[in-house]
């Protein structure tokens, strides 16, 4: 039997994402699931082992040798387990176990999601050739992954990049983290849709009062929600400043459903970097949108599943 | 001629000093005087030459194999200039150009300050044994350094760990730098003395209005003085646990002027890390005071002048 394929797995607050991905990064079967986010942990793992159940029917799962995870973090990638701000009935929750026993034993790679999707920019998207790079996902939450040297930075757990909970307003409103003023806090989907309402913006007849509407909303010129996508901007930017200012990088990758906004979060992102990366050796920072779109995660996760996080690193994967 | 000494060069915007340093980071002989950091910069550079004559005249001085120099930043290592922050006579000055001149030719190494604390606290100092550390100065500015992995961090440029202008306030105070609400324009020593005279704190009959003072009346009870190192303390929290978040340290040593404050500073500062880092993986960080103290500049900038910086983080130092 020849396995020259991996299975994928990408679970996020919103989403859990599954897929069998060749050795260059193309995705062959798919399945997906809503994540039953605020259901207990054992409600959270039949989403998972569901989805995982639609590619172990698949007649291609022979091929597979091992699987890959990328989780909303944080996770614990030595001791296997995952604890994801926006699934609370996951804490310390033992995913890797849990999943090699729904597939049969075979080999469980876990990382962070925000790692999983800068090995996939980094191997495959927008920060391709870049050495020093920092890749960011603004969805639900706000995760990302650190290259540092021309090598991925996990860091001794795997969570190196969290960039969604650093504090860039330390008076700000409370984060679900216990911190305050975090960048996801300001600048996260939900949070750009809440302050959007909160100001006066009110949905269309369709009822959509998602970030994406808010997003349709500015691109129409409506004020208010202009201001919510700069007000978010600005909490990237003071977050990617940061970023390079303490571990020098030269690009941000930003994707994820708010990284789909396009300019009206790409124009204030770029003018408030301006503001806030300063000091000379981080002025020449460019911030870009991903290439790897909702993929991303599914084709790091692959990428971890492929050659381990080492070897990956060593690879420049 | 045995040449087992180097010579040592530490710039920041109140002092110059420079030292003879043996193979053990050992201080032989010692020079100092006052920055003269407002004057224009030929001035500046006079007080380098004028410390660097005190050296040379040293008989030691012909046992002197290479010069370090760990400057307030930013630097450029690859240019051999910098353009400290508080030093605005100095932008992009050929300051390593200029040393080797005055030395005659000997091999000049530049780093940035706070890469030269860490480098001193990573090889004789409280980050000793740590491979994942944030090592700060707090004093007239807050610089850092950071090692990670067990290997010092420079970055490109030799800037990485800048922490002092990483932004924890977005909407806050404008900084020198150009940026808003920087942990340094909230826990330097001259913020620690503004904000308490600010808020009524008065110094005693000897005049004295440093942060030293402000920190004595803290110890006394002042509330006002307590309360503006709390608010230092606060920012400080703020940036080690986003570093914490960002790259995985496990430690943070803080030195410098106010670094010497003791528990009005540190008792603070551990209470308020716990409201800042609290992901899973960063709750074990520990916060200790510098070992170093005021000689860990020249002592890191040393490690550098013996070992180049290449070598010095290939060696651990």
């Amino acid at each position: 039997m020849h396995t020259d394929l991996v299975a994928a797995l990408d679970i996020g607050g919103t989403k859990i994402a599954a897929a069998l991905v060749d050795g260059r990064g193309g995705i062959l079967v798919r399945a997906q699931h809503a994540t039953p986010a605020q259901e207990d942990g054992d409600t959270v793992m039949r989403a998972v082992t569901d989805v995982l159940g639609e590619l172990t029917a698949s007649p291609l799962w022979e091929r597979v040798a091992a699987l890959g995870i990328g989780s909303a973090g944080p996770v614990d990638a030595s001791a296997g387990t995952v604890s994801p701000v926006n699934v609370p009935g996951w804490r310390g929750y033992p995913l890797v176990e849990r999943v090699r026993a729904a597939i049969g034993g075979l080999p469980v790679e876990l990382i962070g999601d925000g790692v999983a999707i800068t090995a996939a920019e980094h191997w495959q998207g927008a920060a391709r050739g870049h050495d020093n790079a920092l890749c960011m996902v603004v969805s639900t939450g706000v995760g990302g992954g650190l290259v540092l040297g021309g090598r991925l930075h996990p860091g001794p757990t795997g969570n190196a990049g969290h960039i969604g909970h650093i504090s860039v307003d330390l008076d700000g409103d409370p984060c679900p983290c216990g911190s305050r003023g975090c960048v996801e806090r300001i600048a996260s989907g939900p949070n750009i849709a809440r302050r959007a309402l909160e100001n006066g913006w009110r949905p269309g007849p369709d009822g959509d009062a998602s970030a994406a509407a808010v997003a349709a909303a500015a691109r129409a010129g409506d004020p208010v929600a202009v201001a919510s996508f700069e007000r978010a901007a600005r909490a990237l930017a003071a977050g990617i400043a940061a970023t390079a200012t303490l571990v020098e990088i030269d690009i941000a990758v930003v994707g994820g459903g708010v990284g789909k906004a396009g300019e009206v979060l790409f124009a204030p992102l770029r003018k408030a970097l301006t503001d806030y990366a300063t000091l000379s050796f981080v002025q020449r920072l460019k911030v870009v949108p991903a290439r790897m779109g909702t993929d991303a995660g599914l084709v790091g996760a692959a990428a971890a599943a492929l050659t381990g996080p080492a070897k990956a690193a060593a690879a420049g994967v």
